[in-house]
């Protein structure tokens, strides 16, 4: 035990039990005094009943920030609070705090690490100065299911893709020291466990798999953000195996503290404790506070089942008090860890708010970070575009700055730079016409003419489409994944002047695109691009920059495909097989068992040909990795960059093995001509599964590696691990 | 051990090891001397490279009969066969042999055991004259996704109702002692375990749950049939967490064998040996029958792994020659039970075919429950239908007689009643006006307009619509789940004349109804119905019939919204809690979480009211049952049959419990103006449920009791488990 933890458990002695349980609530600013809305204490906020006494000695804060409003409740905190402990200012910085990026889905189409851990780096930055301690971030939960909204937090459907991006989020956020570098925040990895697969998509919804499922596919991004060194961990809001997570001691205790050693704190998601109840597992909040201390939960957000019931609890033996002390501990020690013992203010700082926030350095990476999310879905030789030609910029976006998308923090569309901005940085205005033609959901007489005038006008349209940022996000939940109908009519009505149509699609989850892609000329997918989309898309549109963005989520063919995800499995009767039977294989008889995009798929203004795929010997051994190399040669006219793509497949597992696994990317810049290189290492270790007894080992076989640009068009080559 | 089982160990004794494997294969007629498409070995079975000696020595013989046919075969093999071991016949007499009942998922919607087991009993009697001694029958799958084509050989998405089915089912095939009565064919379980699972619901796709989940949802069903006395069980074409079924050790070995105590024969579904290796956890064949033969499959059927390669693994000490041998003495002790080494003919009777197959008895059987399997969804007082009316009937399916359904068996369309037929014998012809509309999915201008037509000239408008038989069933997946669009816009079309429209509906599945059911005035949901089809709707249409019919799948309310049942969870934030935020509840944005009909759900031609709902005590204890009574009144004015239902919710269980359980039902027939006193008894063990740790225990507390017409509207009384 350090100096500094022996200081934690001198000051926990002196603790009341009171004070003890009251460490472990987190409150909004609205029950603090100083705070700026104090006592506005409404909606589901009213069930909680504490008292001033409670407030004074609570552990944290939840979701508010700027430095002046940090300083002046964390002052007034530490006049109130009896041993002097400084309260823990949480917030979610999901893709930035007022420099918003791209949303999380799309930064995972980057393929761009350095790029994704700059973004964290800033926004912690931003919100660290704004006097922040701890982000909830980053969302890492797999996703397969597009109705659901929270997909949009996601950085996609791949275990492995999500472990880097995971890592690269919490160092970004994190940094080095959090102790010594106030710039930095500490990070929270959500939502543990599994809160990606909610039934029918639906968001809170029941989650079923089995633990070996659970283990493969949608534990080892949280996994790498703890090895990562992730100070925090919140519950999610679903059922695992029966058991709300935020009870679960299995998945808390048995398998997050003693299997993975995680020892930081770990935080509920809002009211996620007494939820128990409409759970159904807990009779009242009493038996919910039993059931989440069992489980380890450190921090209750936003209920006060802990408050009304454990002091209770421990006094009639109930709960033993040692775990209280241990969850105090833990919220000790990061504050210590935050350095906010000595620093309560830690880096909130008025002056350097104005200096840093919002400025031209972060709004630049903003831009870039965009520029290589977005994907190029379709390009019939329409883009990039001719600025000598007249454009007539039409959609619900075309002029709107609500490019955000969901939990933009302290993002303001005001601040963004709408598509039209973009467009006038590009072109002549005389070139330039813009209408709306219709709003998300609706339209009026007066929108269509004026979108029908431009468009007759016009050289070529760019539409810009796509879903209100409240139609995914958390509880964005859509049973039907289509643009709206009134955006589609506008695609089919603008289709009668044979001129050419580019759609720009501004979406926080992958859609059906039927009635777009069949329609149009080019499809670019911007989703919510962030504070500089506008720009970044321009740059992308006129040539400036060069799409490079791939899919890290399937675009289902319909919603009636759902769940479609590449690395699924073959079946006893794939479709594809040589001796496939017409009728009797795994299919549906209506449509296609592809996806409309599959993963890892993006178009370039240049293309690229892979060529002399070599591996270093036909079969590996645990000691000797095989090495995997391809010749990426830029064959178009301009310089581009190519997200080059490794999978593998064991052929016999002893437990089914999906038909491809991400293994390795490279993301690779090549002038026109070029050609490099580009070499993979492949190991045993890389070749592990969970087998049925849960053991994490490889079997001797044979195993074929694919190399491509996207999952679906594929070079590959047959290897044998020998053990 | 019995003197036969005895007996059959001798005869083991003497059998060679080739012998023994050949005893395991299941082959088709053409593979065998004497079958009258002898040697007509092509598609996917040319694949099975087998010489005459291993046919000579098989085992049994699959999807043939006819008792000329199969006595011929028999008497052939008898010949040829060295120790004189019979051939069993095995065939998929699905829902009826010759006279076709409606499909299961209809036969549910009675919730008539009673018919159902006399179904069961009828096509057994008309399968076993013909030769048969087992069918493939009951399928007996939970049921979840309505995509899912075979949906319709289940009998619905709730364990208790599908236990019931299996258990009437096994019992009307089997009678009482399948050795004397040779009019009852031994029963095969399928398809084990959780086939109706599928991922997508795409067919032979992927399963994954946990295996508390799948204890407490969809095993179920399958022990019942087990513990009923089902003869043998089939493997599914899935994977049970990643390991197909057919080899699957834990699910056959542990599960089944040692802790069901299963001793009967276990066959692979058609070729799902072999579909370990595209399934990927075998590498070849001989590794397929080695990870089947392990996992306690006794028959192959439709591939030659075992033929192949359990001789080798055999004597090269793989396979230990006791596992062959006990996989034989089930076998042949089943040939035994069905009294074959003394009757290898058995029941096969050519003279008795004429006299019983598709008899009057029979077909009214049939009748009697197309007629109680029928759910009437929506009626706006334009059922019943007026004779004195004039009648336009219209639609694909108005003078078709391909309404008999997948795996209709030797039940022809030719024999089948047509609604048409079904109207002549209610109506003067001179009433009665007919034109097809469309078919199913096309149309012409002259079928367009010869509709029309008569709709202008009638009274009322019975549309019969719906899907081809081969939109569902096996392999029978569909991504759309409506009707298809040329019906819908002649529902539109029809629409213009402002006439009643009724609509009928033909098909496998739980469909989108939109389109149909905000369309027209009635909905009758007749399912595939069966041989007398169009005379069991005609009696509801005109009356001489009353729906009784409750669904026993949901209908969904669109597509996106799958997986939609009735006993799902409650989660965290239900939408219809009383303090239910507007956001940030458990939803979709875009549609209601309820399905568009729940289960349970069906309308009369007269109304029924329930009152004095009474608890015996409001606490129940394991040695002191509650009993739960409810009076039921006819109100209307016409005579009715009435499904009570009685639902069940634990308020807090150790795991999440559903939001309803159905624990009980009960017809009751009424008068006008009758009352009638339905008691049901809830006992403790009706409470138990899977727990964590997989014990099957209940838990004391808070309960409510649920009494009503279907699982939504319902009458609730609280009581507690005292312990």
């Amino acid at each position: 035990m350090t100096e500094q933890e022996k200081r934690i458990l001198t000051i926990i002695e002196e603790m009341t039990l009171d004070e003890k349980v009251a460490q472990l609530v987190q409150l909004a600013p609205p029950f603090f005094e100083g705070a700026a809305n104090e006592g506005q204490i409404t909606g589901p906020m009213a069930a909680i009943k504490v008292n001033k006494e409670v407030v004074r000695n609570s552990g944290s804060v939840l979701g508010t920030s700027g430095a002046r409003e940090v300083i002046h409740i964390q002052r007034t905190h530490l006049k109130n609070n009896r041993l002097g402990i400084p309260l823990l200012f949480m917030a979610d910085v999901i893709h930035g705090y007022r420099t918003i990026f791209p949303v999380p889905l799309a930064i995972g189409c980057s393929w761009d690490l350095e790029l994704a851990e700059k973004s964290a780096e800033i926004a912690a930055k931003e919100a660290a100065i704004s006097g922040v301690h701890v982000t909830f971030a980053p969302m890492v939960d797999l996703v397969r299911d597009p109705r659901w909204g929270r997909v949009v937090e996601s950085t996609g459907e791949d275990p492995y893709l999500n472990s880097q991006f995971a890592r690269a989020f919490v160092r970004g956020f994190q940094g080095e020291n959090l102790q010594n570098d106030f710039d930095r925040v500490a990070a929270c990895v959500k939502h543990f466990a599994a809160y990606g697969a909610p039934e029918g998509g639906r968001d809170y919804n029941t989650v079923n798999m089995s633990e070996r499922q659970l283990r493969e596919s949608y534990l080892p991004a949280y996994k790498a953000a703890i090895d990562e060194g992730c100070e925090m961990v919140m519950t999610s809001f679903n059922t695992v195996d029966g058991i709300p997570a935020t009870g679960n001691r299995w998945l808390m205790r048995d398998l997050l503290r003693d299997e993975w050693n995680f020892d930081g704190v770990l935080i509920s998601d809002w009211g996620a404790v007494k939820e128990m109840i409409p759970h159904g597992v807990a009779e009242d909040e009493r038996e919910a506070a039993y059931k989440a201390i069992q489980a380890g939960v450190d921090i209750e957000m936003m209920s006060a089942c802990y408050i009304h019931h454990l002091k209770e609890l421990v006094e009639s033996g109930w709960v033993d008090e040692t775990l209280i002390d241990e969850a105090v501990f833990r919220i000790l020690r990061l504050k210590q860890k935050l350095g906010l013992f000595e620093h309560p203010y830690r880096g909130a700082d008025e002056k350097r708010e104005k200096e840093i926030i919002l400025c031209e350095e972060h709004r630049q990476a903003a831009r870039e970070l965009a520029t290589k999310s977005c994907v190029l879905l379709k390009n019939e030789g329409v883009l990039p575009l001719n600025r000598d030609k007249k454009i007539a910029l039409i959609g619900p976006f075309a002029q709107s700055g609500d490019i955000l998308g969901p939990w933009s923090c302290l993002g303001s569309k005001d601040e963004a730079i709408p598509l039209y901005d973009g467009f006038k940085m590009k072109v002549d205005p005389s070139l330039l016409l813009v209408a709306k033609g219709c709003d998300i959901e609706t339209t009026t007489e007066k929108q269509w003419q004026e979108a029908l005038d431009i468009a007759r006008e016009a050289d070529v349209i760019v539409l810009a489409l796509g879903e209100h940022s409240d139609m995914s996000g958390e509880a964005g939940c859509r049973a039907d994944i289509r643009l709206p109908r009134v955006q589609l009519e506008l695609i089919s009505e603008l289709k009668q002047f044979n001129k050419s149509l580019i759609a720009v699609l501004f979406n926080g989850r992958p859609l059906d695109l039927h009635g777009v892609v069949d329609q149009v000329d080019a499809v670019l997918e911007a989703w919510y691009p962030g504070t500089e989309g506008g720009a970044a898309i321009a740059d992308l549109l006129f040539g400036d920059a060069n799409p490079s963005g791939k899919l890290t989520m399937s675009f289902p063919y319909s919603v009636g495909q759902i769940p479609v995800y590449y690395n699924c499995f073959n079946t006893g009767r794939p479709k594809d097989a040589p001796d496939a039977q017409e009728r009797y294989v795994s299919q549906y008889l209506d449509i296609p068992n592809e996806p409309l995009f599959p993963f890892g798929f993006g178009l370039s203004y240049t293309t690229f040909s892979y060529s002399e795929v070599v591996l270093s010997s036909d079969y590996m051994t645990p000691d000797q990795p095989l090495s995997i190399s391809v010749n990426v040669t830029n064959t178009g006219k301009v310089a581009g960059e190519e997200v080059v793509q490794l999978y593998v497949r064991d052929i016999a597992g002893e437990v089914v093995r999906p038909v491809k696994e991400l293994k390795g990317f490279q993301k690779v810049f090549l002038q026109p001509g070029e050609t490099k290189k580009v070499t993979f290492t492949l190991t045993e270790e890389q070749l592990r599964y969970y087998h049925s007894d849960l053991q994490f080992t490889s079997d001797a076989g044979t195993f074929v590696a694919y190399i491509g640009p996207n999952s679906r068009d594929v070079m590959a080559l047959t290897f044998k691990l020998v053990k």
